[in-house]
């Protein structure tokens, strides 16, 4: 055992080890080990065995598959404090489905994988937690998703406004939908619900006002900024 | 119980239920039942004890706190095919966090919890397959926030790209950063790697040509429609 003491607290705030009490922490420690990549440096093959499962401390970790003609294929890149190959751990299966290549130089903690189920299975209630953890974490990143999304379609709602806009020199200027709604949502490829909630939410914020097919800008300034 | 089988496949499709056998499917299934929701109703009050977790079939319910001034938080909005309150259930808390009421007219499964935990405790195996499915789906969700921010940044670059084009009437159109792009990527809210990833994937390209401070658009009309 390599001397782990200063991961202690990064690992106890990661979602998979904070129900771990102190002790079983320590004991779990007692055989992971570091593991340090030069850029570029492998980690894993495809099949090889799969005893551990990985904590980055520090660096970029490229997990891919390399095809028949011999294109790569990336699944994911992982990043600092995340951890990977949990996944394959916990539904029992030996190999390494991806290949395991570092973007950069890192450090990287590994996990026997036996250590930690042994954890894990002893008290159901310490998998329950697990799964809790889990959950909750799955709930948040679904919000962020659908936060990004909106944000999204936001703007290029925004921008499918300022590009439509006529010039009405007297008064403020307008865009005219020249075709229905549910084709210009169709065409900016966002759902014609999220379309009109946007729109509706612009003028609630009198951005715009909506009459029919014309839509009169009523603070273009604030459009032109809109977020 | 109601005649609960046309959930049957909806319910096995569902990673929290994806593990279980016919016949604990069946079990659990027992002691479901159906929720009837018009628009507006609600379903449970924050404090309420709870029971049951619940799988929308069909519908659209909000999770929400209610602050002191009378306001309202939305924590969630849960779709077809989601479910909500199962992280409650797995952390062992007896009663609802927050309120939850239809946004439109809703169809839920009510799950009990004790017999869900029941079929999760029998069988460490079970708990297990379930973490794994629970972090595959955590794994999947990161990654989509990545594309989704990395196309949110991508599209704030090109625009930026194409607000900043200078005319130059006898060649190709240019942009001139007058700041550092460390700034600028500050003013487009991305990092700055990020900004440096972007540029240097248009001018892998052939979109763009970077050249110190000077980036020349070789390919207006694809920058134009750029994704």
């Amino acid at each position: 055992m390599d001397n782990l003491t200063p991961y202690y607290r990064l690992l106890k705030s990661h979602h998979l080890f904070t129900g771990f009490s102190d002790k079983e922490l320590q004991h779990l420690l007692a055989e992971c080990h570091l593991k340090k990549l030069a850029r570029d440096e492998w980690l894993f093959h495809q099949g090889d065995p799969a005893p551990a499962f990985y904590f980055v401390i520090d660096g970029s970790i490229k997990l891919f598959r390399t095809n028949r003609d011999g294109n790569e294929k990336i699944i994911e890149v992982i990043n600092n404090h995340e951890t990977f190959a949990e996944a394959i751990m916990f539904s029992g299966q030996h190999n390494y489905p991806v290949n395991a290549q570092a973007l950069k130089a890192s450090t990287l903690l590994a996990i026997a994988c036996t250590r930690y189920i042994d954890c894990i299975t002893r008290h159901p209630q310490q998998a329950l937690a697990l799964a809790a953890r889990l959950s909750q974490r799955l709930h948040a990143k679904i919000n962020e998703i659908e936060t990004l999304s909106l944000k999204n379609a936001t703007h290029r709602v925004v921008r499918f406004l300022i590009n439509g806009i006529t010039d009405n020199l007297s008064r403020e200027p307008v865009v005219e939908l020249e075709i229905p709604k549910r084709l210009v949502a169709s065409r900016l490829s966002i759902q014609p619900e999220t379309f009109s909630r946007i729109l509706h939410h612009l003028a609630d914020e009198k951005i715009i006002h909506i009459k029919g097919k014309l839509i009169t800008i009523l603070d273009l300034e604030r459009l032109l900024h809109y977020e």
